[in-house]
């Protein structure tokens, strides 16, 4: 195999297909990058067997060829090359011994049979679901901080992608807390019900353009689910099993609905958890009233109290909560100001748009009223 | 005591001053940060006994006192103050509890007795040298990277600032390099030679300013050195013994030269230890022609060969560093062209200008010929 290839085309390809590489494994083969030529198309191939990626690079091929290239030299190797000299030539012989070469330097490492590579498993295309590569990325980045990877419930590690065919609604839960974001589809497209790993989709969000203007399609089967964008093409393993029950856990009426300001109440919360460093159990306590809310935490290193202004409509309540779990959520909302609704001290606090757009879930702590 | 001040104010003083509050001690007193305030002025105070920082902060004294407050909270609550809320009041009454408080923020934490902390020595102040800040803070970044904080030599540990009245050195070294720094002072001083903790001057470095219109003043008595500057003292303990005899290392002959670009070099190196990750012992080789250094490493990952232009006087030379070295030399010296000075294979390597107001030697190691 001979390839004539620009320097930055060639690394950002590496850059998309290593996010597959795992770092640690027993077969030395899926520690590699293969690189594939054939007629005018250069492909990158990596395979962790979670999450398989690929990848069409631009360049010559002058001669058809395949290698399997160990994914962090290879990476490192591309990266560090003079990117004023012009073009990379990757040049393999028949012992699989690999030139990569620019200007006066040249690397030489040995690859290993590509023939013994786990490729993608093939993901039969029919209907696909279409959204724009930002959509994807943001509807993940809201979600997946609310994942748990906890091993005794593998359905918790992975994100509900759920579609009616004209909607799509990403949910994930770690039994404390739930996240939804749901997005219009432009396009009907099939109903689906799949749950993606979130460590797939930690990677995946890596590689997804900020943009717009630029689509992804996404084709499911019974196993997989599958991502297509630009010259790229992403294959996830899918997790088994029944998904929970998430209508059952959202409720519409309320007792209260706070409405405030995103950023005030989000400082004073980050505020508290300044207290909760060797003490990370303790909740804050919020006694919501008509126009403002006392926060209050206490913990061994000392106490905070703050006031924060709201619009309330309903009862007076004095609520616990995990600051962390109001923190992220808080963190993540893009508008100026949130509505809260509540019913009592046990049960779940919503924070939600009117169209429920997004909506998270957190569940109240207990706390000794005689601490506060 | 009660006081008022501005929070960037506060939090860049207590920034300063928590350079000398130590992780981990066995003393709760040492991990805090004195607050006093006596007339007009309010002191901030660390010290890990090894380094002791203090500083003066702008603001109103209400009432004089002292309050010793656990350094990472204090500075943890003060940051997150609301910044746009106006002054931050500082209460602390009889049993020292201390409510810190802006705006709508009010923290409330436990002080400790400010009797039972540990102050800075008492350092008589006679004649001092006196540089810029950024004078200062270059000559320990240019050499910092070569001590070695290995117990058994603690001598290795510290750089040696010598001064004959109108020229401070700074030296480190590890035994397998040394790197020395020469400034010119425009004000005669005293004669000093000490050496001075790595580990203080790490952090003293973090608080100079990168400005060469603002002074620094450094006095030094048997045990220790103090470097005082804007609102700040800075004493450091200094590390006991005699330093090793640095001239009799350093040597003028050499049998060649060789002048070259230390981007390019540096970048071919930095190639090199691409290769190095799994293997770091591995020396890289220099083939030194009269035009050409051809350089070369060879390792379990694969190898690379390279080749960087240069200008040489003297004889042919074929010699093996840890590159490593080298590169740490070469990132740290700012001209376009450096000159390397060589004698042979075994004997150290001077990389330096024809003042002198730099030199970093480097001993080459030994390699096997036959596999390079």
């Amino acid at each position: 195999m001979k390839l004539i290839l620009n320097q930055k085309d060639l690394l950002d390809g590496i850059n998309i297909v290593s996010k597959a590489v795992p770092s640690k494994t027993t077969m030395p083969i899926l520690e590699c990058i293969v690189v594939m030529a054939e007629g005018d198309s250069i492909k990158l191939v990596a395979n962790d067997m979670d999450l398989g990626i690929e990848t069409y690079v631009d360049g010559m091929v002058d001669e058809d060829g395949a290698v399997a290239l160990k994914g962090d030299i290879f990476f490192e190797i591309v990266r560090k090359l003079p990117t004023d000299e012009g073009d990379v030539t990757l040049d393999c012989n028949a012992n699989l011994e690999t030139v990569i070469s620019c200007g006066q330097a040249i690397f030489r490492i040995q690859g290993l049979d590509a023939q013994d590579f786990s490729y993608l498993p093939e993901v039969e295309k029919e209907e696909c679901l279409q959204l724009t590569q930002l959509t994807l990325r943001e509807a993940i980045r809201q979600t997946i901080f609310s994942i748990s990877l906890n091993e005794s419930n593998k359905l918790m590690g992975g994100e509900l992608f759920e579609s009616t065919g004209d909607e799509l609604r990403v949910v994930s839960l770690d039994g404390h807390r739930m996240s939804i974001r749901k997005i219009k589809l432009k396009e009907e497209g099939p109903s689906i019900k799949v749950v993606v790993p979130g460590k797939s989709l930690i990677e995946i969000n890596k590689i997804l353009a900020d943009d717009n203007d630029k689509s992804v399609s996404i084709y499911v089967t019974k196993n997989h689910i599958l991502f297509e964008f630009d010259q790229t093409t992403v294959v996830s393993r899918l997790i088994e099993g029944e998904y929970f029950r998430v209508e059952q856990m959202i409720s519409h009426d309320y007792d209260l609905k706070v409405k405030l300001n995103r950023k005030d109440f989000l400082e004073a919360i980050e505020r508290s958890i300044v207290l909760t460093k060797n003490d990370d159990k303790r909740p804050i306590v919020l006694q919501i009233g008509d126009d403002v809310i006392d926060m209050k935490m206490n913990t061994q290193s000392g106490a905070l109290k703050e006031q924060v202004e709201v619009e309330k409509t309903g009862k007076d309540i004095l609520i616990g909560f995990n600051p962390k779990f109001l923190l992220e959520a808080l963190r993540i909302i893009s508008e100026e100001e949130v509505c809260l609704y509540m019913s009592n001290p046990k049960a779940p606090c919503f924070i939600r748009d009117d169209d429920e757009n997004y909506l998270y879930l957190i569940l109240p702590v207990n706390f000794n009223a005689a601490t506060i």
